[in-house]
């Protein structure tokens, strides 16, 4: 979690500006033996990158991704992973412009304040474009997931401020997700939210969204005590999106206002059929819960119920309406930024967070290996 | 952040459970030169221990702090900084009966998922107590915070629903703060609040919370972009603590609702006598913003606006009222929860906010000196 | 392998300068369920501990140990071991003299350069007595390896110059290393050493020695590859010994003045009975080398052969006779260093190079079973 | 230290199979603004490339690297580096009969045992190759380490046995290393040694050597104390490379037979013109030492003198000779490695030992910067 490098067992770094020649990432600590192909590495770029229509950019990138080691014979090697994705596409005169100018809502002005000088084009590494190699890297921590049984569903759960409606995580119409522009399992609701995110790119505006995860299939026992938290990777990883404000689990934020004794999930004996209650200690039961108000975990460490989080993104910050900004010289000036922009982080964010719930997974999931004698 | 270890440059490990011999830290990277004493830990050991009244518990811990190394003649050397703190106070006897039942909400079954076996008194490792060697290499943090101007306002924000009324973080009266017992710094408030709390603990229940922190004199540039992002530090150090179910930064979950035109905080240039403007690089002009809606960060760097966040927690999991549960044998049983317990993470959980926010900027200030040649 | 920490999984923090409060570690990441007991940790203290004669100092140290968290009934908890060792027998106003002098051949004007001040007692933190941390750490690893069948023999090889006899690691004389003072598998090798030892404390001098180790029943596999080699650790682990100036593994140094058609082992089937055979993976054959060269490596990875090393301590720095100095001031000046001091490394430095080869090792078993799908 | 990747701060991972599509390594958390081309890169793969003639493998490869990210506009902008080196020249089916062969003195069987297979052409990631990647990060620290005015020189000290006379470390002849293919200081032990490789060349042997290196110009302080001793990064660095077999400091393990009065160094006030004398702490004396036995460091952190130490490698285990070895079906076989192979490390070796050395060193530096106040 230093810089650009995630993980501790499952590493991963990503490199790669917006405009500079190439995106992508290194995986050093992936398992030896795993099946994979590049086609898995672009079946989900393919999700990330922007469509013809909806709230999406109108980029086009080709992503096809180069798996440059790691894999002979169409398995793992245990030895470092490195995926490149050629950046395609770069007219980077488009931002000429802004080379002396400050976005407001965009990372321009601290990355000067930190670094002393920054690649202006196209946001250079803090530019959504960098969250490719995030991808690239998920997919590969994906089919580790799936060999355990683990599947993520992801979905847009509000956009624009209106909502799925609820209650969260429940009853959720995964085709309907798969369907929809906006990835949002609700028919009526992601049809209302694109005509509203069209209202607001008339007005040159744009617009936040909200990302719901539960991931299905976790064995119990997942997570490290005190710092190294299930929840607490999780919030690291989705915080480490730009454009993410907050992050909730279960009942979250509205846990706050009640009662233990109305929101305690209730345990139950696990019912026979309990795929991971074979790998369980001994002399430790199998359970369940009548309720997942804590969202998957307790004490930080998984349950064997979903993990159900939502992520926070505040709206696009590049508008087309005209909005005052600061130049180099000190001064104010205007800005209308044009060009090819999203006007709402959904659906693009899906992959993303998919991919960050991957990582943090496949991690958690070597460093279980250790936790016992 | 792996098991009980956190942090880059300015490392951390607690250690210790709840009724063992003692909890305590161990803090490896502390910078040398730095004035420290026993009793700037104990001050803050004071803040997190249970008072005799208001909604924390009645266990008496005297939680003197004995330094065993790294200060030498007042000031730290450089080396590991080793505090003590012994566990005075436990009656073992009094958690017999927990050995075999897993108590609702807490991390008793998930904790024996992992390794097979756990020390049922008290909650072992995963007590609340364990934050007492987070708050002692919090208050070492602190110091050397102090040193650059930094401080820290930490608050209680809401309580069993009843929220300090808005807009959050502005206009927060600190010394009323200080004066109530709940930490909260809307005198009304508290007292509805610690009403609405005297009336649940009669009912056997226990409540949920909402803390907020507003670090001050942050210098711009802090967090690593990508995955060391500001936000993501402490969004992990935050869901960290075993209660936590959500975190919010500036806006937070409200920003996913609005428009981007309305949201982006518009850059003004800096007012001349702002501290850190002469440390900026060369040819980058100090700004400052209108608003801060994103809370003190952009791109996941520290703009040098104060950085503004709350966190969610649930009700204290303990409740005196019976609950059912189920045994080590997997049959279903009643459990009343007796004893000394807090039905509220208020205000105890503010010194541990406030730690675990020191710890995560010390060491990103840290790492900013290595940002440039 | 940062200031003070060391290991991935299995990692360990020492604290303490030698005549603050105490010494002691905290291990973080040792596997639950693992059999522990403070006498596990006492006994080898004792071996490090300075005896009544032969070249060690008089200095009388209790050295009990106290375990202060993650040990539960006998076993550990899977959280943070810390074990505690207090400084029995300080005299620090021996060292006044010490405050403004920069003794030859020790760390006392580098870590002023580093850190601007340090503590002059005893040398601090950079003093021999911080390897009891150490010892107390390994003697936790050491359990765990020997729930796997591995042994680790060290021994004295040389002492004074005068070294034991034959090819180096083979028919090594165990009994006859626990019998006498130098821990020095050859009787007449370790007489003549002890008579040349005392000689030299006579005439006001110290000298250096050779620890050989042959860590025995380990499986093949272990050793990242690339940078976490096994050597690589090793190396790394023996030259944080601030006396160390060599290691060399299997022929070493005699090597690189041979050829490969030589020099090579040559492979042959490993007898049917070998434990480790029946762990390999599918379609690997289980092999032995007739010769055993490399040490027990090939490519940084365990062959299953005896892992073999040596290493070299320089001569104690601290000598009777009169040497020339510098003081604060910039003057040269004239110190004698009396006082309760060893003449040689050996045979203390016995039990701390086991300590940290157990240390690498119990991390790489961890790390090992996260090698595969 | 983990797998491929190394470092705290200026943290390195390489990639890439030797008969893969690529080799390379990513940087992340090397400074911004230090002026970085190609060039700089290419120079050093140039230097590590096979030469026409002397003891190297005439395996052609071009070796331009390309810059896929980090860099803009001449200078780095503190995001990750990629370099990527394309493997242009491989004749993977020269490999075939490989595939089921266990080489002597490889990691082929190692690698099996550790993640059940491998990619047997030309070793895989075990090749030498591998250190492309090395040497294209080296460059880049090396060119970190120019602007402090440090300088490495790195050079053969002996090959098949010949060694440059004595007393090592001085009085090198730097002119003659550059001007022989050997990179000896040493004119007539070049051509001996020279001559000696061409007879072992015709036996079908191969020849170890040892690579030396003084660093020049380290300002006193570098260094961690305890596990992160300046020797111990150095040691781990030396002993990741596959045929490095020892590594000693200074005297090294002639130090291990001499007495402390005649060994240790006798510190001196420094003349007046010691350039870092200006950055020490205040109170702090600037010192130089009449001699350089400790190689450079005290209790593990920099004296200001040059770090002088020297590495063993094994002999090239690929020999034209017939050896005999095991298959994979466990029967035992003969083999002859023909095809193009280096017969010694030297003098290849000398710019991946530059590499590594200049990896650890930049860390170090920018670790120095979080040890005060």
């Amino acid at each position: 979690m230093s810089g650009s490098s995630f993980g501790e067992i499952f590493r991963v770094v990503t490199f790669g500006e917006s405009h500079g020649p190439a995106v992508g990432c290194v995986i050093d600590g992936c398992p030896a033996g795993l099946r994979l192909t590049a086609e898995d590495i672009a079946r989900d770029l393919r999700r990330r990158r922007p469509g013809g229509g909806g709230p999406a950019t109108n980029r086009i990138e080709a992503d096809d991704p180069e798996i440059l080691s790691g894999i002979f014979e169409g398995r793992t090697l245990g030895t470092p992973i490195a995926v490149l994705i050629r950046n395609a596409n770069h007219r980077s005169s488009d931002y000429d412009n802004l080379r002396d100018l400050y976005r407001p809502g965009h990372a321009d002005w601290t990355w000067e304040a930190k670094y002393g000088f920054r690649d202006h084009r196209g946001g250079g590494r803090s530019s959504g474009r960098e969250t490719a190699g995030r991808v690239a890297a998920g997919a590969v921590a994906k089919t580790f997931l799936a060999e355990r049984g683990i599947t993520l569903r992801v979905w847009t759960s509000s956009a624009a401020g209106i909502a799925v409606p609820g209650p969260a995580y429940e009853n959720i119409d995964w085709e309907e997700a798969e369907r929809n522009l906006l990835h949002m399992p609700h028919r009526e609701s992601a049809e209302r939210a694109l005509a509203k995110l069209e209202e607001l790119r008339r007005q040159g505006d744009s617009a936040g969204c909200t990302i719901s995860c539960s991931a299905l299939g976790l064995p119990p026992g997942l997570g490290e005590p005190v710092f190294g938290k299930l929840n607490a990777r999780i919030a690291a990883a989705m915080l480490s999106l730009g454009a993410v404000k907050g992050v909730e689990f279960g009942l979250g934020f509205a846990a706050s206002k009640g009662g233990g004794a109305a929101l305690n999930d209730r345990p139950l004996p696990a019912p026979a059929e309990t795929a991971w209650a074979k790998d369980l200690p001994p002399d430790v039961p199998a359970l369940t819960w009548r309720t997942n108000n804590a969202g998957g975990t307790l004490g930080g460490i998984s349950t064997g119920m979903p993990l159900n989080f939502t992520v926070a993104f505040k709206p696009i910050s590049s508008v087309s309406r005209k909005q005052q900004t600061v130049d180099r010289g000190g001064e104010i000036r205007e800005l209308s930024i044009g060009g090819r922009h999203d006007i709402c982080a959904a659906p693009r964010a899906v992959p993303v967070v998919e991919a960050m719930t991957a990582l943090v997974l496949a991690d958690l999931l070597l460093l279980q290996r250790c936790a016992g004698v």
